[in-house]
């Protein structure tokens, strides 16, 4: 099991605001893309697993912190780990790192899981599988 | 009928790169945007009458031409018009004017009518009140 | 004086992802947006004081809470309102409210004013001018 | 030299729409991420040589067609390939394929060199060292 997942980024043109840096929701959108590679490192895949099951992932709360700034074509390494896993509800915290290994950006997020509906889903009832797999691999 | 459908915008601190304008796929949203409102003012909202039947309005293809820059906090219109409707296909074409009435982009697109795994479909044997709407609001 | 400025929105196909709701960056974004209009209600053109200048009021942390989901062309108000505002820092906070009158989300922002160069400004001394007008209008 | 430089990409679950499909203006921002790939993998930084040195390669044009959808996940690759490069403009190529080595949408874009007023600029006059590589690297 990997406690800790690190995605790899190249900083996009288009990810930066005309002050020339890194827009900060674009962090918050690194952190889903490290979420998910995550979970697939550890051998799930959010599409298959929860997205064609029809169950989301849904985010409670979002925070983050900046501490150095970023700019186009510059190299980015997110480290992803799980803080809490339950039934009803995941948290992350992430951290970003600049090539010189400086922290730039840390961050956290909550999660509950839901249906097409938005009505609260206790994943271990609703997918066994999944859950046996999050739990062995996630959480020990 | 409204044969031209006029959609103000706010040009974002976020829709804007490193060169301090208005980056360039940014115009494409606009269109969707316009494109939607184009629509509700004649009558159909998207989402209640395509989205929610399972009808997605897909792109085939898309152009645009830029002739002057925009930046954050620019007093921005768009101009949206239907140049073709039948009942598989959409095209329509888009003007970006800026507040001194200057063209700064122009723009089309065209969409196919696709069910949830992308088949084509006639839009007036599937959804023949919308179809019957479109036609009378937006042919004549 | 206005301390809360609200700014209305309709959601936009592009703000939604795969589950069919806002993508929780995008509240992030909407916070900018409803930042700089809360700014220019109370007399500040954020790109002319601040941008021209060669100021930027630089993101120190970012929070959110999600409570009720939105989609594509639903229609919301983002309440922003100073929470504190200093010679160095400025906080805010936010409300994103549905048709109904619902709160979907709320979040603050923590901004430093800093230099092309990253270095902390004092804006007192460096824009004696707007301070004076933030002070009036935004502080009593 | 490198004619055709490509590019991998893994669809991320913020650049998906409402439909579960990749949102269409994400694919001109992927031609961006690709052209940049592109020169840098002929020896040219485009933030050093370009944006450092006060050039822009400002977009005189888009377009793009779109014939397999792509969603969340998705491994792809974009291919970018020079077609035409002049002392004031380039035009450039791309095709978007798919894991199964499908052509899912293939673009072009066109662009000039400018200043920071916005002015036409002589790339081989204002930035000669730049063009003699540019020339032998990507002419020939």
């Amino acid at each position: 099991m990997k406690k800790v997942v690190t995605t790899d980024f190249e900083v996009r043109w288009g990810e930066c605001d005309p002050a020339g840096i890194v827009y900060h929701p674009v962090y918050i959108d690194w952190f889903s893309v490290a979420r998910m590679h995550f979970l697939k490192e550890n051998g799930i895949s959010y599409m298959e697993s929860f997205h064609d099951n029809g169950i989301v992932l849904v985010v409670l709360g979002v925070q983050s912190r900046y501490f150095k700034t970023l700019r186009a074509e510059d190299q980015v390494k997110v480290e992803a780990r799980m803080e809490k896993l339950t039934r009803t509800r995941i948290e992350m915290a992430y951290r970003v790192v600049n090539a010189a290994g400086e922290l730039c950006t840390e961050g956290k997020t909550e999660h509950a899981y839901v249906d097409e509906r938005n009505r609260a889903v206790n994943v271990a009832k609703k997918l066994p599988e999944v859950w046996n797999l999050m739990q062995s691999r996630l959480q020990d």
